[in-house]
């Protein structure tokens, strides 16, 4: 098999449809989000490059909102490119016998300020070994009791925007990645769930490639329509200071989530990924009371 | 060889000896911490038993104190006994044939409200599988820069009275354990140390079990004798919101070191370890900014 990262105008053309759509994605979050600031807050972007240097290993750029309706929201997006290293490439499908590698994506995390507002996750990749395959997904966590429901307004309109994604594809993703989904926000410690899900995929190659982009650009525009939707009918809601309480505490979770599973910060930290973007999926106030 | 923890007058004896020595430390700090509470704060006690409690696999106590000088400190002790788990034993010195353990010890995290008073960890334990052994340290992490450097007089005193606590017993103990503290809290995805260090060390049996238990008892006495003093110095100063705002986010530091990277975290939680007192670790608030 012909390493995919090694080029061909094929596949350079895929990676440069790929990049430029996980760009083109955060563009329209980005405008989406800071359309919900009453103060004019503004995503600051900072580019950061792979490696020390030496060599070009791509790079990426974030994107850091500190608004007064998102506490803290991130939206990333990257396009690196380099070897794994030797204890790595074992745990990498078609990685093995060739470390090359070649990875852009979209990562999205959001704090709302205010409690009754749902916490989001998203984040969409297209991988290139030896193979090639996308991945992502997206995961809605309420941060008080009342709102962590299958039933709750939230849950069911987040899970329509995605089943609607996917049933346009297949309709066997959408029950195939919410399960997903389940399984891996999932606490082990705690015997409880990170929130109330939404679609999980990985290593996903079901042989014809552009199909599986104009899903990944799907399951991107769900998001995309449906999380800026759910923030702006609770963004403005009264609460209290126990549920202010309840929300940091719930963002303790996340943070546990993160830090003891999480395969994506293992795996940004791992590959000589950017600290600072990975991290800056942490919670801007926590507490563990 | 004959499993130590299956018994014997002289294992039973020493087993005895240890968990009322980390007991009595415990009452010992308390009592001191408790003593630097202008408002009358106390630890609360609250016991827990291991496992679904089908069969006795001992427990803990944990003491938990929220005060107006401690925004969160916790003093755990715990006897638990019972069998490492298939994937487990491996990992575990002594653990390959027969997988029964016995372990005792104290824990220890305070996490002062004044962001100019040392943040302090110290634990030790005694383990025993077919071998038998102590482990445990006590590291200082200062909240703000500016008190983060072996010259500052809180690192000093504090390393002044490990090194003390070593001397008595082994000259070559206090660099080597020091050495170890400073190897093993470290961030290696931020490269930088968790604080001004302390002692460390683990696997420890000399051969002379009296002698081990010694020196283990000195180390516990040693943090009850400096981190009080270091703290009552520091806790009515002045500080300001910079102050603060540092002291959360350099907490942020101890959360992912505790998550990412601490045995001691991963060893409970895998072995059905009290999720609640393993967390009780984690500071009450923290910030990402």
């Amino acid at each position: 098999m012909t390493a995919k990262h090694s080029g061909g105008e094929l596949w350079d053309n895929r990676k440069s449809q790929a990049a430029s759509w996980f760009a083109d994605l955060r563009d329209q979050l980005c405008t989406k989000l800071e359309s919900l600031e009453p103060e004019g807050a503004r995503f600051e972007r900072k580019k950061w490059r792979r490696g020390d240097g030496s060599e070009d290993q791509g790079g990426g750029e974030m994107s850091m909102l500190h608004g007064q309706t998102f506490e803290k929201a991130g939206v990333h997006i990257s396009v690196v490119h380099g070897e794994f290293s030797e204890d790595f490439r074992a745990q990498v499908d078609g990685a093995q016998d060739d470390p090359r590698f070649w990875a852009a994506g979209i990562s999205v995390i959001i704090h709302p300020r205010n409690p009754l507002a749902p916490t989001a996750h998203m984040n969409t990749r297209m991988m290139v070994t030896t193979k090639g395959w996308f991945g992502g997904g997206g995961d809605l966590t309420p941060m008080v009791q009342r709102a962590r429901s299958a039933e709750h307004e939230d849950t069911i309109d987040f899970h329509k925007a995605y089943k609607a994604a996917c049933d346009k594809h297949d309709p066997g993703y959408y029950p195939k990645f919410k399960d997903a989904c389940d399984s891996y926000f999932f606490l082990p410690h705690r015997d409880e769930m990170r929130g109330t899900g939404g679609i999980f995929y990985d290593h996903f190659d079901s042989g014809d490639w552009e199909a599986d982009f104009a899903f990944t650009r799907d399951v991107g525009s769900a998001f995309v329509d449906v999380y800026p939707e759910i923030a702006a009918r609770r963004i403005n809601l009264p609460f209290t200071e126990a549920d202010r309480a309840e929300q940091l505490q719930q963002r303790g979770r996340y943070v546990e989530f993160n830090l003891l599973y999480d395969r994506g910060t293992m795996f940004g930290l791992k590959t000589g990924g950017n600290v600072e973007s990975i991290l800056s999926s942490m919670p801007p106030m926590v507490s563990w009371p």
